[in-house]
């Protein structure tokens, strides 16, 4: 028979997955010997098991929970139910990764009409029992019953008004005694019973009541933006309560090892006499800080002191942890590695090394990679950020925090950042003729687009703050304005945006500038140093190239040929080969772009310094290069000398039902050749430019969107073709290589075969996620909302790779292009390469490399290095 | 060191691949010491070689060829070059499959200006020497340097001109000497160089030739129709000339064993006196029915037919035979199985067996599936379509023949037809609107629009002919007419369909009905004894359905039940449903469709006699049932009491980017389930309903586009939650079972999983072909074309399965799914069902069933039955 609850005593720190965090320290607090008040976990296979039997607690869990309780009595030495010398309980969750303030907890339990009196006679304190029972019938009824709390506090308030008092404090018991009737009364009118008397009742409702809270709508979101499976579950903690409201002798208090803002090694924390936990997070009293414990209570201090130092030590980390003192006597009601800023993480891994207590794989460990966004970009100040209000959320597209006033057009934010203004640009979507606006901007807002839209892609890579893709605000470009909820903003207003969190608010908010300190470059040091997996970075300019080169990028993994002919004249180029009637036409069209290709690669080569470069060659369907609508083709035509039926006609002949499976990439060469024989000269006469002038560029010319080994092979063809001709030709020796994208299931399926043509594969995992799940990543976002809440999906799986899925197709690739060429140089340039989950999957199926772009490549270089310490590579 | 040149008596039947039809008969006629003119084979792999040499023949194989030569000089005893007893051969082409007159051949080579001497003397007949000598400097001419016949032709007609005559016999040698002078300097003038006299240099030029003819456009045109590989190559056979015209001695003929049109068992053929094989082909004489050659000669004629009888015996199939008799003498200049008409083929098989020379799987092999075709269609009676003209070219999308006056919308072509007129409907592409229209015409062609457009599907479910996706046919429906290369054809001008072959013709070419024999169910009784695979249909409608019964189908495997929701007022129940703002609206909406849908179900189960029916819920995109157009919203809007700007928000709100990636399938019963609920009421209370009055049905219910098992599992339970307590309710039994399409790829890589809840598989390879190649169905024609010619893709992998890339995830998906359910139900829905070679592979890979429309059922069955005798299942 499974063993489904555990006495702390029972258990110890390693027994987390099985027990949840609060469980699995405070039996190993028990274990050390510290003051715990005794109790015992029901596991979270116990949750799971509810949700298995239909949200019951099946009768076997339930005898479980009982011999635990009676186990506990004999330990604490009273008796649940015992109305004399109650025996009361807190009921707290405790999932396996910590969710703070997103799961519920009852205290106070096993109070009644009884049991309230003993405890009044008990502790000689009338009014601190009324009051306890009080706060329990509270809690219970909203956790468990679900009754909103505004029902008793309207009661609560009504007395304070009949009496005149302000503070809660200046109740009386009796006050507070028919305070209590009043709760219990409109317990009974809105439930049709009275409230449970039975403490096995109370608590066994109140431990379904947390598992169920498992699954609130704010736990799914906390877990789906945190990468927590549901499968895990949450374990429940019943255990004897401790009192800090007993009198002066009585307080409760936080505490940290190490300041959670900065890392410094001091302790750090507040503390409270005579009061619950409850009554510092209310903030009526103001909390002291807990060096005045030492003067206020030398001997418990020392205590908590001696005991802080022992857990920091043990667990190897900075702890947070609260008590309880109950009459002088101190109680520790938790411990964990306490949350930080990623400042701190740094200094407190470095310290912890420092100190001889971690080694550098294990501080290593110790920062979260998705942390680091916090050092590279601004972010809100803390008190700033305190009163704002969320008017609305969009994808969280590229981090960091920006304030500033809204505008709906390049040009004007140009105009007004040219006056010093801070400006946010606010568009429905952007295009590239956003970018010197964008270029400007100290965030972007769009209404439409995803993960990968143009606003996202292009944001990322200047490290500006993006929300993209908010359905939400309404936008009215035209008229200058945008609308959340029936509020109107206009040009000129105020906003802020979190490109982290994808919140968006209605007002201004302070920002701080990032701050990489000495510590960065350590850990980034560290960081290099364990791991295997090299790290490059997508970058289509010079500027970005430099970034990510700054940043420790390896190369560049993904140069996306196309941005390069969005912008100014060479738009113009690009629509005049498009619109071309014969190859000779596109041909003059493209000797126009040669030029401008040309000296694109040369700056990218500059920038990577040898390391090498990976151009990808022309991908999106042609007609992303026109309008669209009759206005704009009209402008158009007139521009290039066609009649608006001709272009018109062109713009028609173009359109596609499904672009994304439509005449791009690889199919885009084939129909059009002349088009990989420019962008192969440009890289080819770019890379022998600069190695003429001291330089070492090795190109990697990637094909884009193959699914078939002849589709590669007839492209390959022609590149190496004309590139050994102009190598030739210039009388020098280059090496260069040829490889494709695995980015159609087709591809990751025949990759064995495709090796025998490309000389590296690289994982392009948007299109291949796409393809694989039949999903269109413009469309998805909406149904993706059903299949979260259905929990069909736990998360995104453009955000993090689908092991199971596209996982599978990647694992066969690399088994199969290995098969034919041993070493094979394999990485991944798609939106995953930057995302640490992804990363070490990578790591795991054995890629060479990740690409990402330039801001993520530090917390790429990180969570490579996690991956290899987890799972070393022989 | 390989062989690549067999002499003839080298050689055997059984070396088809390597020495072509053509050669190995050649070889094994000799071999049965009948009178063949001596030669040898250059074989298929020096083809190979040939252009994996870069499109030269290397040393090796020349030494072979004229090693070969030399022996066969032996032979013949003559030698090849000598100038008074010349040796002249032929050089042909021989594929593995007779690829009739798609490659080249050159006769009388060897000839030279002293050649022609000897050939003069020593025949003594200097007329037939320069006739001979100016045949092949023209065919030499034309096929190996690429100098037009128009050039030569010039030059022969201005001499019959000069000399007033009409017929070419009646030039004297010396006038065909002049003209042989007169074509040597037209060559001279048009390549720089007099016309090659070394034998040997013609022989190899000439072999070069054949061997570039094998990738000339209308070679890789029949290829790609006939799904023959590129890769296999022709061999060349080089062969002693034997002439027919050398007097009334001589002669040449055809001759088959059998009626090729009708099968019957008579000697068939006809034959020239003193004439060449061009001279049958250019009509110029009359040749006389095989038959007279027995008056004629009877000796011959005796000789021919014990030949021609030990020739059937021996390949135990109707042959088609070449002979030449040359003074008195007969020689076989080829045999091959004839190609035959349908009707033919069924009865030469059943009769074959009947005299006992092949078994019944023997037989079930001669036939070809895709010839029965014709069987079920109407085609064009050969005399009427000898003389038509093709003016354009679209997708065979629903095979027969049509004609009828052109009219341009549906109301029109059923006043039309009412009148008893034949019309064929034209549209841009067809809506549900049309169906009425479609109905009646006798065939119908749209501009837009693939092989699974709504006309091709319709129109294949009613086996209507259909051309579909013209893309060079403009339709305006406005004003009706539609214009193809600058004609216009107006409402009421007869024009005509081939269905099978996507020709257009502009004018009226008569057309003869379908005619199903007694020898076709014989035909299909043996092949159903001889499958293991199923054959199923797919069918949303009674009248299919039944007409797929009727044609042997065992059940449905797929009804679209989207298809039931655009007739009448249906689809206004269905926009009701779209439109609905809450769950109680679209419920209400979706209460007037389920009476609708229990009535078609009923039809369905009926219709099947107990088969079973696997009905696969909703998978289109909403936006598929709104119109586009801002006057058709307005109207629409109008009739269903919204303001425009509602509608028009709703289409809004569902337009995708790319939907066929989008919101369809499991994916919308997800957001909706309460269209699950609908349809599983209808679909169980349907079964309950036939079942009471004596039927027998277990439908299927199947949900599309599953890719991870969550989805599935969500929509089983509603499924099989609704349909339980509706049996219950109802106090009957009723077997059903739900499964799910694999169309997805993550479904197939999933499959194992899947299978937890999947009770059966249905491959859904239109859209699992789509995502495995990241090609758009609707889009891929724009660049398919740039595929086949660059050989990137030999054929449609939309018409035949993608054993590699598809194939191999069916392969998965297939053994994944019976690791989990042993004798897991799997079948295939998808276009490539009525595909003989997809169904082979479906065979192979284990597939419990194939499911095809209605007119193809006798096609898989035969397909099946070849694909287990070739490869019996155990």
């Amino acid at each position: 028979m499974a063993k489904y609850v555990y006495l702390f005593k029972e258990a110890n720190a390693t027994m987390r997955n099985l027990l949840g965090g609060k469980g699995a320290n405070l039996a190993e607090m028990t274990n050390l010997g510290m003051p715990v008040p005794q109790g015992f976990t029901v596991s979270t296979e116990a949750c799971t098991q509810y949700y298995t039997d239909g949200r019951r607690i099946n009768d076997e869990i339930v005898a479980q929970i009982f011999d635990a309780l009676h186990k506990t009595e004999e330990i604490v030495g009273k008796t649940f139910g015992d109305n004399e010398n109650p025996f009361l309980v807190s009921v707290r969750s405790g999932a396996r990764a910590s969710m703070p303030g997103m799961m519920d907890t009852i205290l106070n339990l096993g109070l009644n009409d009884d049991a309230v009196l003993g405890l009044a006679k008990q502790t000689n304190n009338p009014r601190f029992a009324f009051d306890s029972y009080r706060r329990f019938i509270t809690m219970f009824s909203d956790v468990v019953m679900e009754i909103s709390k505004s029902n008793f506090e309207a009661i609560f308030d009504k007395k304070k008004e009949e009496k005149g008092i302000e503070l809660d404090t200046e109740l009386t018991a009796e006050d507070l005694k028919e305070i209590v009737e009043g709760f219990k009364a409109r317990y009974l009118e809105l439930k049709g019973e009275p409230f449970p008397q039975d403490p096995k009742v109370q608590l066994i409702e109140s431990i379904k009541a947390v598992f169920r809270s498992w699954d609130n709508p704010r736990a799914n979101y906390y877990r789906r933006m945190n990468n927590i499976p549901y499968e895990w579950g949450t374990a429940v903690n019943v255990q004897a309560m401790v009192f800090g409201n007993m009198g002066e002798d009585s307080g409760t208090g936080v505490a940290f090892t190490r300041d959670p803002s900065t890392g410094e090694k001091e302790f750090y924390g507040e503390y409270l006499f005579n009061a619950q936990g409850e009554d510092v997070v209310a903030g009526i009293r103001t909390p002291k800080p807990i060096s005045e414990l030492e003067k206020d209570n030398p001997a418990i201090y020392k205590q908590f002191r001696e005991i802080s130092d022992k857990l920091e030590k043990h667990y190897k980390d900075m702890q947070d942890m609260e008590f309880t003192i109950e009459k002088g006597k101190l109680f520790m009601l938790q411990t964990r590695n306490g949350k930080r800023t990623a400042q701190a993480a740094l200094k407190i891994a470095i310290d912890l090394v420092k100190e001889g207590l971690l080694t550098e794989q294990e501080a290593l460990l110790k920062v979260d990679p998705k942390q680091l966004d916090a050092l590279l970009h601004p972010t809100f100040e803390p008190t700033s950020l305190a009163s704002a209000e969320v008017i609305a959320k969009g994808l969280n597209a590229s981090p960091g925090a920006a304030t500033g006033r809204a505008v709906f057009t390049a040009e004007r934010a140009a105009e007004l950042a040219k006056d010093g203004k801070p400006v946010i640009l606010v568009r429905t979507e952007t295009s590239p003729e956003d970018i010197e606006g964008m270029a400007v901007a100290s965030g972007v807002l769009t209404s439409r687009g995803g993960m990968t839209s143009h606003a996202a892609v292009v944001a990322r890579g200047m490290g500006t703050c993006c929300v993209a893709g908010a359905g939400t605000v309404k936008v009215n470009e035209e008229e200058k304005f945008f609308e959340v909820a029936g509020k109107k903003y206009f040009e000129g207003d105020y906003i802020s945006l979190d490109g982290s969190t994808g919140n968006i608010y209605g007002e201004e908010i302070k920002t701080q500038d990032a701050t990489v300190s000495g510590d960065f470059a350590t850990l980034m040091a560290w960081a290099d140093k364990y791991r295997s997996l090299k790290v490059r970075t997508n970058a289509d300019n010079p500027r970005d190239a430099k970034t990510a080169y700054d940043f420790g990028a390896e190369g560049i993994g993904l140069c996306r040929t196309e941005h390069m002919f969005f912008e100014g004249e060479r738009i113009k180029a690009m629509r005049e080969m498009i619109v071309s009637k014969t190859v000779e036409e596109r041909e003059v069209a493209l000797a126009k772009l040669l030029p401008m290709q040309r000296q694109d690669f040369i700056g990218l080569y500059e920038e990577m310094h040898g390391f090498p470069v990976t151009i990808r060659y022309l991908d999106p369907p042609l007609h992303e290069f026109l309008p669209n609508e009759d206005e704009d083709i009209a402008e158009l035509a007139k521009e290039m000398g066609l009649t608006f039926d001709e272009l018109k006609a062109t713009v028609e002949s173009l359109h596609e039902t499904n672009p994304m499976l439509g005449h791009r990439g690889v199919r885009l060469s084939l129909t059009y050749p002349e088009i990989a024989v420019m962008q192969t000269t440009a890289v080819i006469e770019a890379a022998i430019h600069v190695n003429q002038n001291g330089g070492k560029v090795i190109p990697e010319i990637m094909i884009p969107l193959v699914g078939e080994l002849k589709e590669l092979k007839y492209l390959k063809d022609i590149v190496v073709k004309t590139a050994d001709e102009i190598i030739a030709k210039a009388g020098v020796e280059l090496e260069y290589s040829v490889g494709t994208m695995i980015e159609i299931p087709r591809a990751a399926i025949l990759a064995e075969e495709i090796a025998t043509e490309a000389e590296f594969f690289s994982f392009g995992t948007n299109d291949l996620t796409q393809m694989t799940f039949g999903f269109s990543r413009d469309d998805a976002g909406k149904f993706l909302g059903d299949y979260y809440d259905k929990k069909i999906f736990e998360n995104d799986p453009f955000a993090h790779v689908d092991t199971k899925g596209v996982g599978t197709l990647m694992k066969w690739a690399v088994e199969g292009g290995r098969k034919t060429r041993k070493d094979m140089k394999m990485g991944i340039c798609g939106e995953h390469g930057g995302d640490p989950d992804s990363v070490d999957f990578c790591h795991n199926i054995g890629l060479s490399y990740v690409s990402c772009s330039p801001f993520r490549v530090p917390i790429a270089r990180l969570a490579a290095a996690h991956a290899n310490i987890k799972n070393p590579r022989k």
